[in-house]
């Protein structure tokens, strides 16, 4: 890298860190390790920056932006949540963190919280200003798939409210930690009959009475570990998407490849097109609107 | 213990053993081990049964009724399920297992199955077959709380139809091995106004999307790890108890201690009267009708 960074654009989640050296909105390098906030004490953050962003640093002072769950209670230091409804980001939500190294000017973006129901969110609040910058129009639900999937209602470039669902978690510890895992693959096949089956199921309100038949199936009449897998999976998403508002608004999925695309078959199925944009591309897009709106504060 | 056994009745599920010597329908003596069906290999059935019940044996034939997961294809033998509807014992239905000891005449009692939807239960069957020998008139709903709660439907002393619900491995799971972890004390507590209210979101059809809630409010409005625990305990046993039948018709609980007090207590909360029966002892009446109905066969 011949050009110095102007700033660095730091996506810090629960098991991963990934930083950007940015030159305005262009991004010059990026790295990453595995040094999430799941694994660090809170005096181990910064050092686990270093040892990934050092190379970018100059003799001045590198402003650094980064989301998610650093800014939790057990990360680098507590962000306090922002109220829905609101901007994803806005001027003034940036909280500054001191580092030691005084080449750092470290500040980290806020999630959103919601009263009632009560809801968080840290992460995703940055791939939703990232969309907006994009589609700044854009009214409706969008859906981010995940190990805590997120259904969010925006209106007027607003969050105006949201929605966890432990689709991703929940799928998981049954696959592996219940008598379930006897009778489901540990990875995907294709069964996208038992998929619809499933979906069809779960949007009926069936998905927990639904969870033994996977066991006795497989039992009594041979399901397969593929199919009970997809099966699983189409009972969990069906009672996730059972929950979007009757409305007709418009749907847009942001996340990436294998589970955004079941996603995406799976509102098909129910009949709403969906298109997915990249969330890691989102939340580059989202720091840099946090920066924009962070030197319109400045100004 | 003077008087020599003239059968043994054995209760042999995953994780535990007992075993009853009998001396028609009076219990002489009773004993139990940790070597349930889950650690146990094939070849290791008998001794494990020799261990408990050798000092009972006299120099001639003892016959031993054994019911439960003993019977599932990892068991001592595969005792295939017998098809509802039908009575849960009945003349002809035990399965002889070959004992290398001369001294035991060994038979499984099969578990029942249902070919759509899909179900199967092993050692429930049991407890019914001992209710109804108590309250043969019985019509209605049994269920029966515990890792996998059991509905049965109930009619002529038949058991006409069952439905299983994960509702107690997905509670240990979703305390132990999600997020929730963080939010859901390990002990109960007294909270029974959050029971309530999880019931009432559970029998709504809410239970999956409220459970990221246990973990927001604690985060956001101080909802106590005890609290939350009740509450979890509500939303999936509300759920479960969602799929009663609406027809009014009799329910009784078959189940011992807390657990069978907290379904009592939420059918009562739904409008629902019903009686705990002790669930131990309605074994042991199962196999006492098993019996009988083996020597009808006989004769």
């Amino acid at each position: 890298m011949h050009e110095a960074p102007d700033w660095i654009a730091v996506d810090w989640g629960t098991s991963q860190l990934r930083a950007f050296a940015m030159s305005g909105e262009r991004v010059l390098a990026e790295a990453s390790s595995d040094e999430g906030m799941g694994r660090l004490a809170p005096d181990a953050f910064e050092p686990a920056l270093l040892r990934l962003i050092e190379p970018w640093l100059g003799s001045g002072v590198t402003p650094v932006i980064a989301c998610g769950m650093v800014g939790a209670r057990q990360g680098w230091a507590e962000a306090p949540y922002r109220t829905v409804p609101c901007a994803p980001v806005a001027p003034g939500a940036l909280m500054p963190v001191a580092a030691r190294d005084p080449r750092l000017n470290v500040s980290i973006l806020p999630g959103l919280c919601q009263a009632d129901p009560a809801d968080v969110m840290r992460g995703e609040e940055t791939q939703i200003a990232g969309f907006l910058s994009l589609h700044p129009e854009f009214e409706g639900t969008l859906i981010l798939p995940g190990t805590h999937s997120k259904h969010v209602r925006i209106a007027g470039g607003e969050v105006t409210g949201f929605a966890t669902h432990m689709t991703g978690e929940l799928f998981a510890t049954l696959a592996q930690h219940t008598v379930l895992r006897h009778s489901v693959a540990e990875l995907d096949g294709t069964a996208p009959e038992a998929f619809a089956e499933g979906l069809r199921m779960g949007r009926a309100g069936e998905a927990l009475s639904r969870l033994f038949g996977l066991r006795a199936e497989a039992l009594l009449s041979g399901l397969s570990p593929e199919e009970a897998r997809a099966r699983l999976s189409g009972l969990l998403i069906g009672a996730e998407l059972a929950q979007l508002p009757a409305s007709g608004a418009a749907v847009a999925i942001i996340g990436a490849g294998a589970l955004a695309a079941r996603y995406r078959e799976a509102l098909a199925l129910l009949g709403i097109a969906a298109a997915v944009h990249d969330g890691a591309e989102l939340v580059r897009r989202g720091l840099i609107a946090a920066r924009a709106a962070e030197e319109e504060e400045a100004t």
